[in-house]
């Protein structure tokens, strides 16, 4: 293991501000911080852990003087590098901080620290009749700060949103060290510059989120879910097509493909029909049982017309558990078939979603490598699942090929390169592809704007 | 009329680029620019009228080398100053760019110039059976690039969003002339930072928006539409909280007080109980009947529990009609009993509502202003409106008091000086006593960053 490269003077200075006990030097500690979902490892020089917004401001106001790395970091849980730190420096891990500060139902929000694990806050919400509808893979163990930080999506994202439309108001604290705050506990806002919505999904570029209030919703009462069988996958993606363009708002829309089928009845052995060329899983909700029903029932007619072989709609909670627990278990199935797996996050125009869908399945052929496909199909979100051995130099070239192609083949039909998982170093290479450089060069000014020094997790895509 | 500051050689250089017949220089030609929805004259040194984004690109790179101030300018609605050239400069009108691109029902988006009048877009979607869902006041007159600069809200604003909410793509040009794109026509992005939030809301001071690809949802099929008449506008208010705290979500939910009431039946004459203290207009709408009808009938059992004096539920189109002709009729109302009409803009978290309802009510007694009050109070959002003459010092010495109070109200109720209107010049005082001189020193970083001459509509909030 690589020594650290921090001073000694810095690392008392650091102590001076948090207190000996939340600043970790020893490699083993190192070691805990050197990882995210990405799985490559950046051992950090030392992990600095504050309590409050003011331990917060005096790490960077003295990481900006001192001209040392900064990686914030939640869960740890982010899959395009973002919480590692690759350019060295220190990791400033946020989860000491993690009270849920206040539920509003009167106002329907919430006050979160950024180090809360968002399926506490999720819970804490229900428990008041209330739903913060984001719901990341990584729930049960990704923080609020780490959702706004990458904007992160998940299962409800189409009729719900993402994490950025249900931020109210948030505290953060500049790389130079100063704290402000943006946006109000109001349902509109126009005072300023949206530096809300300019932080969430900056990565932890652009300033560490100290405080989040979010908007809450009513939970839903009623819930139509089902899951429909189709020969092959894209036909699947077109009947998802099918569904939005009708005006439906399905809460969730996904698809499971074969390959990724095959892995999930293999490791959970949850009955379902591994032979399927496609799955594709639909839930509606809403306070009206009747609305519920019918949204329900026209998805299922339109399933049938785009081809769906088979369509059984959940009649009890078991029955709707076990279409879920295939949908979050995909990644895990995956993962375990070969030493390497590598997830993509293209996000392609509805009307494209079966034709991107092809082109994987093609993709896979021309460079003889495994990809199960699953995702948010409903929101034109695919996550291709790369299956490989990093160890193997000649398939990891083929692999990066496939790669290439996934990416190119996103922006050509209109889609971004990352639906939600965000850029981090790992889609790095193609964010000017698919942005110009125009674009690229803004975020660049805004970043040296804020950021003179570098500080604050640099060398990701900015 | 004050003679124009600009050289004979900008000028011509500006007439190289968007023809002779597109650089507007007379007296009466500069007047039409003077004025937005603030009234308070301005007049532009020339207007540049541009016809696509290459000239726009032109207009900035040559404004930015000889320092020629730029004001982006669309319907010139604006409500707080954001339009009109404060600090002299060019008007750049943007209307001539006012080509609905396409309309594409399978992903649900529309791609607009910005000049395009945004109920002109609104009547392109509903061909295709699609709804653009925000709804300012101004929608027949305002262009889709001036609802992006300025985030406009409006009617359906708590049930569907604000403008930002249904931005999918921009292309825009920075200050210094160069085209940039942000976003994709996907239905989520997370590829760097998020430049197409930064720009909505930014009142033309961080770019000209020159394509606009917003999205587009399913035409509601039906509606549930009520008025309720109330003695207090508190009493109104608080009915307002509880049904936003029941979980329902309104399409539109607002207040009229009854000095607004009594105005709109002065006016209008659309037979209203103009000695009610207040009016609330409630409306759900929905794709399936059933879904909508229970709505509307647990909204009118608050209302009545609430303290509603009497409840109509309209029973057909012509019912419903008048009842938003009695909301839009309510600024045009209230502006003719008084020579100056000033009209705010607060918004305070739901429960604090009736609280600073009884504060305008106050307010107008403590400083013996007139003050008529509506809004979208679903979303805690008021504009009480402020009725004088400015030509009476003493009378204005004490509306300025009164506003100073509204101001200093909203923000301790936990609220916003600016719901939907934006800050210009016109608020630009009140905004660090809201957000603090932090959020204030981030946001002039970014202006720096990205004008660094300061030529992109200068003296406005930044």
């Amino acid at each position: 293991m690589k020594d650290p490269t921090i001073t000694p003077s810095a690392l008392s200075r650091l102590v001076g501000i948090v207190g000996a006990d939340y600043v970790l030097t020893s490699d083993e500690d190192r070691l805990c911080y050197a990882y995210d979902g990405q799985m490559v490892e950046h051992i950090p020089d030392a992990v600095v852990r504050p309590v409050d917004a003011e331990q917060v401001a005096g790490v960077l106001a003295l990481a900006n003087d001192a001209g040392i790395v900064v990686v914030p970091r939640g869960g740890g849980t982010g899959l395009s590098g973002g919480a590692v730190a690759s350019s060295g420096g220190v990791v400033l891990d946020l989860t000491r901080m993690d009270r849920i500060v206040e539920i509003d139902p009167g106002n329907m929000h919430a006050v979160v620290q950024p180090g809360v694990i968002t399926q506490a806050l999720v819970m804490a919400a229900e428990k008041q009749g209330l739903l913060y509808p984001p719901d990341p893979g990584s729930i049960k163990v990704s923080t609020i700060g780490g959702n706004v930080a990458e904007n992160a999506g998940g299962l409800r994202a189409g009729k719900y949103g993402v994490t950025r439309n249900y931020l109210m108001r948030i505290e953060a604290v500049s790389p130079t060290g100063e704290a402000f705050v943006s946006g109000a506990r109001t349902r509109k806002c126009v005072a300023g510059y949206d530096l809300l919505s300019l932080l969430c999904g900056s990565e932890g570029t652009l300033g560490v989120i100290t405080e989040v209030t979010v908007r809450l919703v009513a939970l839903p009462r009623h819930r139509s879910s089902m899951i429909a069988t189709f020969a092959e996958a894209s036909t699947a993606g077109q009947a998802i097509s099918n569904i939005i363009a009708a005006g439906l708002v399905p809460a969730t829309l996904e698809i499971i493909d074969n390959v990724t089928l095959r892995a999930i009845e293999a490791y959970a052995k949850l009955g379902l029909p591994d032979d399927a060329g496609a799955l594709v899983l639909a839930e509606f909700d809403g306070l009206a049982k009747a609305a519920v029903d019918e949204e329900g029932e026209s998805a299922a007619g339109i399933l049938r017309e785009s081809g769906a072989e088979s369509i059984t709609v959940a009649s009890n909670p078991e029955e709707r558990d076990r279409i879920w627990a295939a949908r979050r278990s995909a990644l895990a199935a995956l993962s375990r078939a070969r030493p390497t797996t590598i997830l993509e996050d293209v996000t392609v125009p509805l009307p494209k979603l079966a034709e991107m869908i092809a082109i994987v399945q093609q993709l896979a052929v021309d460079f003889a490598v495994t990809i199960g496909t699953f995702g948010h199909a409903g929101d034109g979100n695919l996550h291709p699942t790369l299956l490989t051995d990093e160890r193997d130099a000649e398939e990891m070239e083929r692999v990066q090929r496939a790669i290439d192609g996934l990416m190119d083949a996103a922006i050509s039909l209109g889609g971004t390169v990352s639906g939600e998982h965000g850029i981090g170093f790992a889609k790095a290479p193609f964010l000017e592809r698919e942005i110009g450089p125009g674009s690229l060069e803004v975020m660049r000014r805004i970043k040296r704007a804020l950021d003179p020094n570098n500080i604050l997790n640099p060398g990701k895509f900015v």
